[in-house]
């Protein structure tokens, strides 16, 4: 990194500015266990701040690497060409909730959880739930397009944004969106950034919506005896006029996992279980999973267990909450796999990885949003033979399924450094080409997250 | 108009290219009123036909306005340069309706209440319902992020596009987003299209995004002693956790105006009315209008009503649907006015409008959509002393006064010619700088829409 660079950093941020090297390892990975470390850390403190270093850093054409609270899984917030990391840890403010519009405006470090608690609090909802949210942040929840289990019903983060305050790489900061629910005045730019993985420009304010809270949530398990059964189950309750809130699955390898390591309730010779929650207005909740407890039952359920109360609500999830340490617990390392298919290629889709895994003489777990199509594929090698190349083998076979079925490579983890080879599964030349002048255009110097979302060696990358 | 791009398009075209004075005058306004001829007009079958003209355009300069139904409010139809109309009437099927996955496959010329239609035969919903939708086409409507009644608890059409396909001005064609409900691959595009006004590309398919029809509606009118209890009212409403589907308002100028031409049953003192409709499950649909009911009671309302049937629920209807009538029955030449702000801040501008009428002497009467903040403002100045000027000078106020509240000059009608020298209201420097560079970037030549959404002599244009 150039000298001249560094001093004016220092300079700026002072106290905020951090290069020993236990800052530098600290800030060096996430949560997909890639690893490179930074020139230096910046910590700013203000836009001004934010502009500043942007500037600076495209005069010296140092890479800057945004980052939240770096438990993104495909190495969104990792540098890999070194330079700069831009931790947005003070901005940290919910700064308002709005009771009688029903939005809040954030800025990016708060923890999604923390938003949902202060929103809860005054009777709003915000719906996006990231496995991660406890410790991801709203500002990597927009960079990576972060989905969850209530997509079904509400959608993914992106549905979720209203506007927001870039800071461009020229330093520039811009405004997309507003507060209305109706605004045509020019382009409509928020959404280009949201799921950019931090490629575009940094994030440094962010206008969310939400909604009342629903009145009411009713929680039930089914179990099946294949995963067949189940996944007739899934269109025929949506035939039935129902949108759960969530509707998870886990297939028979997953439960048995489970079943090792907490006392789920589930049997062992269980083939999926279907995990789904209803919400909504009182009554219309009560008949909801009565009527999604008959269609379960009508789809040859084994056994359909309703929650009475927040206790047994509780102990309904814990197999879905266990799932992580469970996969963990077993002798295999797992690569996990996030894609996604139109929900009615869910089972299609699963049979067809199975046949992966046996192909490639693989472990194989899946779970995952069965409602929205989103598919978690673990896959572990046997064996000791050509494992790299068999399990690259594996996730290509598996892209080519997804994609005949007009799915999608990448679900809600991002694109990263884990997937950029492989994003012509699911986007044209035409279309990619567009997408890097975009990048071009709104980073001219490349120094936003080099090496990001676009496969190597690609026109004006 | 280069005559070689003159043969080229007619022998690729045939009988699909019209340049008889006729048909250019047909294809010479819209719904704005504003005028212009173009030099031809082409009706292509293809994408190959779009992509081809798009290229032979761009070689020879010549200017294209691609056109829906030419229902939109702005101008964003007319050809101000001449050059060709592409109006895309062919492109008119509904490719799938998926009962599976809650989705539509369409090409932009299906009237959007035909789409409504097909859906509804089939269980399903497309919620956005701009008042032109008996004639304007989803083209138009994703075009112009066309608005409606059903925002307030649905947004507009922009929340029900999942992906498009696209031909740039280059010829290339992109398509954008997919049919799954979580993906992250590359940038997410097709919000920078929605809203656009056919100066980015030409839009050839649509994916839009549905759901099941719901089981129940009611609707209500109340009618208040003035603008202030309506206005109470309505944060109360939400504060109920109740979200209608529609919460419309009128002022009392054109409840007057209505009454005048149709057996409204309102009366003639009545200061504000809101016709409020609730949709969801039965049970919940009946618990919820009665709550509506109590809460407009416990804010002053002097009447309410609550449709028992089908016919009443016309009858209530009756007075909405006839303002546009009602306001053209009136001795005023009205210009009418379409402007967004908070919610919350409705009542605020409804009182501040009533002030630029007074200060400018001129008529002014209000309706819209209180639920989502958009106001319809409709003003006259009277007398004929600089009228125009006044007109200006009213306008400015008040844009001035929405973005003072943090509202938008241009909720749903777009920014088209009519507004383009105003967009600096809402939309700061650099973020106007950034859009023009997209605009630059995927039409280098300008041939798109040229004259449209942008100022006068801004930098790129």
């Amino acid at each position: 990194m150039s000298k001249n660079a560094y001093h004016h950093l220092k300079d700026l941020l002072g106290s905020d500015y951090y290069d020993a090297i236990e800052d530098r390892i600290t800030y060096a990975y996430d949560g997909s266990g890639l690893k490179h470390l930074p020139d230096a850390v910046l910590m700013p403190r203000t836009v001004d701040h934010v502009s500043e270093i942007l500037r600076t850093a495209g005069r010296y054409g140092v890479p800057v690497t945004p980052r939240g609270a770096g438990s993104g899984l495909t190495g969104g917030a990792v540098p890999p060409a070194g330079g700069l990391v831009l931790t947005m840890d003070h901005f940290n403010r919910i700064i308002q909730i709005d009771t009688e519009n029903f939005l809040a405006v954030v800025e990016p470090a708060v923890v999604t959880a923390d938003l949902h608690a202060a929103v809860e609090n005054v009777g709003l909802f915000y719906p996006p739930d990231p496995a991660s949210m406890y410790f991801s942040t709203i500002g990597g929840n927009i960079a990576e397009g972060a989905g969850g289990m209530r997509a079904v019903k509400y959608g993914t983060t992106r549905d979720w944004v209203m506007g927001l305050e870039v800071v461009l790489a020229s330093g520039d900061v811009i405004h997309t969106g507003s507060k209305c629910i109706k605004d045509v005045v020019g382009y409509d730019l928020t959404r280009l950034f949201v799921g950019s993985e931090g490629t575009l420009g940094v994030i440094t304010r962010a206008i969310v919506k939400l909604i009342p809270n629903p009145e009411a949530i009713k929680t039930l398990l089914a179990v099946f005896g294949s995963m067949d059964a189940a996944s007739r189950a899934v269109p025929d309750i949506f035939q039935h006029g129902l949108t759960p809130r969530t509707l998870e699955f886990m297939d028979k390898r997953v439960i048995r996992a489970v079943n090792r390591v907490v006392d789920s309730g589930i049997a062992s010779d269980a083939e999926a279980v279907l995990l789904i929650e209803v919400d909504g207005p009182c009554e219309a909740v009560e008949i909801g999973i009565e009527e999604v407890a008959r269609v379960c039952r009508a789809n040859q359920a084994l056994e359909v267990l309703v929650a009475r109360d927040e206790k047994e609500r509780e102990r309904l999830w814990k197999s879905r909450r266990s799932i992580h340490s469970a996969l963990e617990a077993l002798p295999f390392k797992w690569a996990e796999e996030d894609v996604s298919v139109p929900r009615s290629s869910v089972a299609t889709m699963v049979a067809a990885i199975e046949d992966i895994g046996r192909k490639w003489d693989m472990e194989i777990a899946c779970f995952g949003h069965f409602g929205d199509g989103n598919i978690h594929v673990n896959l572990s090698p046997r064996g000791d033979r050509d494992k790299a190349q068999r399990l690259y083998a594996a996730r290509q076979e598996l892209y080519e399924n997804v994609s005949s079925l007009e799915g999608r490579i990448a679900a809600e983890h991002g694109i990263g450094l884990v997937k950029k080879e492989d994003v012509r599964w699911n986007i044209d030349e035409p279309t990619l080409n567009l997408m890097a002048g975009i990048k071009k255009l709104l980073d001219p110097a490349g120094i936003l997250n080099p090496g990001k979302v676009f496969p190597n060696g690609m026109r004006d990358q």
